[in-house]
């Protein structure tokens, strides 16, 4: 395993306090399954050192019934499972944001995201094993061993949601534990959310009535429209981001790269929460005429991006390269950073663009 | 009941034979439940004039169990269920898209579309009442009574949907039997899918491994690139169109309405065939600004479209309208008519915009 000074030294670092990092986009593009020391990091707080022997997850299952889980515990009672899913930050290509207004938070580019094979138990498998049964009203609150502002870190999904197949509790990562960054000993994933609803460094989970009552759930996270600022914002009025939506970005060429004349490959990934991609399409001239490109998924993975390439002929001079998908209800993309600015920097899904110059 | 010309007089006629008719946009957003005589009808064919006496569905359940049932036989066999669930036309606000290039099929305005209270029976229970169980890999193709191009109308759905407790073998609507151009005695709602998925006047439905090879399903709905042309389409390629996209529509004021200067009610719809309709964003400046609608939904109603309503204060002068909508995922809806044309004219999900003039 790599040291953490190694990992960091991979990835372009935003913030060291809380430390939040992603990868190149060349490099993110380059296997399906992210690896570990290249998968982005979000923090919000410190990170926790645990020692899996000590450590227990506290479950309160609602009604009085509680309980406490080992490691060992999750391993050896539930089934394993591994789901390959994507995970990204609500934020990720928040930077496309900023030249229409300033916008807070960290300015991600569109690597932000990662996809991983995840091995766990099912999450629904553990409520049920506490006596939690279906029941649409109820929510599952999370709290970590992360701290931020004096508080654990905690927030919340839909029941719902927590009983789906695909949501697990995970202790590892493309076949290895999780890395300490990544919420080892155990993490929930899940797939199809913002990564916010997958905490880190998980130490209680609670079945109850209501969404989380910590900031993170009340406050944060939330898709505000474009005339509310951060004076004006109503935390009880945003949209709750849970679900993400339908994106796409550029991974290769480079922004601003220097290429030769003539045909060039293009290459991506396009993501939905729970929709499939059905087409990606690429554009040479800024969206005036646009190319379809190939796709590449795994079939038994609807919760993981799509990976996408096209050749280009790109003439000399300077061009500006353009993408967008389009899901499997027909839904694609709005053009402009402009049509999804919020102040908040959420959800930037407009049309990635980067400018390019091929030289003869 | 009504009169057919009566009922036809109420309509803006788009074409005699077939017959394709919608209403007008005001009288659409009178009522959440669209009147039956108000609702779009759209015909591939001749009207079908069926006696619900001797009218039979025959039932291929696959594996050679097959059967017929009466219109008694699915009133006194299976529960009967009421789905309140939007039916909309694939083609709905195509008008829009001939702004860009011609496009292909009638023109219809944003009228083609409504929502009734569907009464019938699960087409599940029918199935499972033939032994059909769930398969991932299956489809129910549908045969109707209606010719087109002198062979019966048929369209397919997959088995998972087929199977959803909103999916129905409907005899009525409104509280009254279905009338003859809504498919008289039964038809199938799909609710969240394109209107083509639920065939009318049914006269036979089977459980097989591929989707229907009637011409509708197999050469029509598709959704295609914006450079593929009616002689390169190639129907292997195109998009199935299926689960309807996010869309918003303002149906108050009318188009080109003189108004009087001051607050002015907008008034419409906006819906998306399988999320929440979250926020609606009206625009009196052609979407350099906007303001949130109040939003109207029936929350026992997961697959009908939201009612939305806000007042725009209009100085004197001329005026772009424009709305777009946000669904659960966070998702929007492209600005441009030029970022959804394909030349089929299918799902015009640009913001709705029309022009008014305020006079002081």
């Amino acid at each position: 395993m790599s040291s953490p000074s190694e990992r960091k030294a991979r990835l372009i670092v935003h913030g060291d306090q809380p430390y939040n990092a992603e990868p190149p986009l060349g490099r993110l593009r380059a296997a399906y399954r992210t690896p570990a020391e290249d998968f982005y990091v979000r923090s919000h707080g410190d990170l926790p050192h645990l020692e899996p022997e000590t450590w227990r997850l506290t479950v309160d299952g609602g009604d009085g019934v509680t309980g406490e889980l080992s490691l060992h515990d999750l391993q050896t009672r539930f089934p394993e499972i591994t789901v390959t899913a994507t995970m990204q930050c609500a934020g990720n290509r928040r930077a496309d944001l900023r030249a229409v207004a300033p916008v807070s938070g960290d300015p991600w580019d569109a690597g932000a995201i990662g996809t991983a094979a995840w091995t766990g138990v099912r999450l629904g498998d553990v409520l049920r094993a506490f006596g939690v049964t279906d029941d649409a009203g109820l929510h599952v609150a999370f709290e970590s061993h992360d701290r931020v502002e004096g508080r654990p870190y905690g927030a919340s999904i839909p029941l719902a949601k927590a009983m789906a197949p695909e949501t697990l509790l995970a202790h590892a990562m493309n076949g290895a534990p999780l890395l300490p960054e990544h919420g080892f000993p155990v993490r929930a994933v899940v797939p199809g959310f913002a990564g916010v609803r997958s905490p880190k460094w998980l130490r209680r989970l609670a079945v109850q009535r209501h969404p989380s009552d910590n900031p993170i759930q009340v406050d944060d996270y939330k898709l505000y429209p474009p005339d509310v600022t951060a004076e004006s914002a109503d935390p009880t009025w945003g949209h709750t981001i849970d679900t993400m939506p339908l994106n796409a970005a550029i991974c290769e060429p480079d922004r601003g790269a220097a290429l030769k004349a003539g045909p060039n490959r293009v290459r991506g990934y396009a993501v939905s929460g729970d929709r499939a991609i059905v087409r990606v399409d690429v554009s040479g001239n800024g969206g005036r005429s646009w190319r379809q490109a190939d796709l590449e998924h795994e079939t038994d993975a609807p919760f993981a991006w799509t990976f996408w390439s096209v050749d280009l002929d790109l003439p000399p001079g300077e061009h500006e390269l353009a993408v967008r998908a389009w899901d499997a209800a027909g839904q694609t993309q709005p053009a402009l950073p402009d049509d999804v600015w919020n102040h908040k920097g959420y959800l930037c899904t407009c049309w990635h663009r980067l400018r390019v110059r091929a030289e003869a």
